[in-house]
C-alpha cells in the first residue's frame, strides 16, 4: 500500500488541505468535480438566497444522485458481463462439439478411400482374370 | 417522461421537500445513504468541532469518492465488454467457418459414396462376365 500523501484542493473558494491514500492528481478531480457543482448551483435562479445547510445538501443530493446513477450502470453491467461470459462459454462448447464432429466425418472419409482402394484394386485383378480366360478359350477353339 | 413529483426527506436531521422526476422511492434512498455519510463521520474523532462548512466539504468530497469510484468501475467494464463482444463476434465467426468445413467434408463423403457404389457394380459384372467366360472355355475343352 503506498503511503499517506496529502494535498491542498480549494473547494467552493476555500483551501482544504487532503491526506490519505489518494494521489494529489486524483484529489484535484475530485475537487475539480464539486466546484463544477457548485458553479452550476449557482446559475440557478434562487441558490444563492438559499441557507448554507441547504446549498450543501442540494449539493450533497447532486453529488450522491451521480453516485446511483453510476451505481446503476455497474449493477447493470455486472449482469450483462454475466450473459456474455455465459454465451462465451456457449460457443467454445460449441467449437469443442464441432471438433468431435470433424473427427468423426475424417474417420467415414479415411475407411472409404480404403475401401475404394480395395475396391480398385479388385477390379484390376478381375479384369486380368478375365483377359486369360477369354484367351485360354480362345485357345480351346483354335485346337 | 413521468410527470414531476415530489417527496419530503430528512436530511442530517432536517425535512427537506425535493421535486423533481424521480420517485420517492429513490428520493430516500438517496437521503438515506447521505445520512449514513454524515453519522459515519458523526463517529469520527473531531468531525463534530469542525466548521459547518468543513464537515459538509468533507461530505461533499466523500459522497464524490464514492462516484469517482463507481465511474471507474463504469469505465473498466466498458473496455471489458468491448473485449467480451470482441470475442463473441470471434468465436461465432469460427462456428460459421466450421460450417463450411462440414459441407466440404460432407461432399467428399458423398462423392466417395458414390465412387464406391459404383465400384462395387463394376466387380459384379465383371465377376459375372469371369463366371461365364470360365464356363465358356470348360465347353471348348470338353468338346
Amino acid at each position: 500500500m503506498s503511503a499517506k500523501k496529502s494535498a491542498e484542493v480549494v473547494i467552493g473558494g476555500k483551501l482544504y488541505t487532503l491526506s490519505g491514500y489518494e494521489e494529489e492528481e486524483y484529489l484535484q478531480r475530485v475537487a475539480g468535480y464539486i466546484n463544477n457543482k457548485i458553479a452550476e448551483f449557482n446559475e440557478v435562479e434562487g441558490f444563492k438566497r438559499l441557507t448554507p445547510d441547504m446549498k450543501s445538501t442540494l449539493i450533497e443530493l447532486n453529488i450522491a444522485d451521480d453516485f446511483f446513477k453510476a451505481k446503476g450502470q455497474v449493477e447493470k453491467y455486472e449482469s450483462d458481463m454475466e450473459q456474455k461470459e455465459k454465451e462465451i462459454y456457449d460457443l467454445k462448447h460449441d467449437l469443442i462439439s464441432d471438433q468431435v464432429r470433424f473427427d468423426a466425418l475424417q474417420e467415414t472419409i479415411d475407411s472409404l478411400e480404403q475401401e475404394k482402394k480395395e475396391l480398385l484394386h479388385t477390379k484390376e485383378k478381375l479384369e486380368a482374370s478375365l483377359q486369360d480366360a477369354l484367351l485360354g478359350s480362345l485357345d480351346a477353339d483354335v485346337l
